[in-house]
């Protein structure tokens, strides 16, 4: 089966938090296909409307659907950055929290987890983000735990990363998870990546 | 001083290969401005014409100049992914050569190795490309050496790496050698990316 992966693009997006994310996926599918197997995920960039997203450095990248119109999603990816535009749009937000229900897994990169935080959609579970918030996460959330010196925390229905290259880590674990280890470490060596593998499983079925 | 770095983006460019060094200068300059420091480094995407670039998985960049009409560089970067796009357009090809005789560096990622190589730029070079494309860059082009199991070969005006995250490591090492080693590793951290520093050092001024 092939699962479509939404990923949420926004003014302030950290770039590689995107790219990386968008890479592994892309590159899982390529290698599958060179063994005839059909394509296991479908990446979906979806901004809240057709505009291109302006990231980090003036970085500008264009979505394939919008909040409005997207194909149902599998897995939903929020990625960090300044969470300033997102936050402070209760469209993506209600969003994200419907989609919450929907998806197999909600996942976030680095400073992502604020948004899924500030939905609830942390609370009583173990997350992370970027070492430099973790401080800030959990001061703001006391209703959830934030685990340091982690790649990423899957509590199942919810996937929390660290910073910008642990969203790499992150969705190279979604790849074993949803596909097979196999391939999330050819996928790995095709990138030439140096997979840590360091998370912390927290239970599949919280 | 700031070096504005071009890297150059086409149709089938490998995704990583284009966000990983974007990233890397974007958070260099980052950091570098909250010790009140002007900014080092100006990415800036090249692209052909102004329309967006479509890189490998439907990806879309936008670019911020165009061949015409960009700002002199100090730097250009010449990401991979499937060539043919590039190395087909006569225009591209002329850019590149022109611009290796202006720039303090010109370097290359994954198989854009290959369009160096098609201008005779490495010639005579030590350099290195994706492990799955060594031995046809080898084979193509027997007036250079390549070498395996490094994620740089530093040949002074002409810096190549290996394969998609490879650029992020040799991206790095063009922060340490134009700007700082302590730079370099404050931006490592910062995006949580296993810096390996595995590289080839052939001499500043061959």
């Amino acid at each position: 089966m092939t699962r479509t992966v939404g990923i949420l693009i926004f003014d302030g997006i950290e770039v590689l938090d995107l790219g990386g994310p968008f890479e592994v996926l892309s590159v899982a599918t390529r290698l599958a296909g060179r063994d005839g197997e059909a394509a296991p995920f479908q990446p979906v960039l979806i901004g809240a409307s057709g505009a291109p997203a302006v990231g980090r450095g003036g970085f500008r990248v264009l979505p394939h659907a919008t909040l409005d119109d997207h194909p149902p999603l599998d897995v939903l990816i929020v990625p960090g950055g300044v969470m300033d535009a997102p936050l402070a749009d209760p469209r993506v937000r209600e969003w994200v929290r419907a989609q919450s229900a929907r998806v197999e897994v909600l996942a976030s990169i680095c400073t992502g987890a604020f948004l899924l935080a500030s939905e609830g959609l942390l609370d009583g579970r173990r997350a992370t983000t970027h070492w430099e918030d973790q401080v800030d996460l959990q001061a703001q959330f006391p209703a959830l735990t934030v685990v340091p010196d982690v790649a990423w925390v899957d509590s199942g229905a919810v996937v929390t990363s660290g910073g910008i290259s642990a969203g790499i880590d992150m969705t190279l674990h979604l790849v074993e998870r949803l596909h097979s280890r196999a391939l999330a470490e050819r996928t790995a060596r095709q990138m030439e990546f140096r997979w840590s593998g360091q998370g912390l499983r927290d239970g599949v079925n919280p």
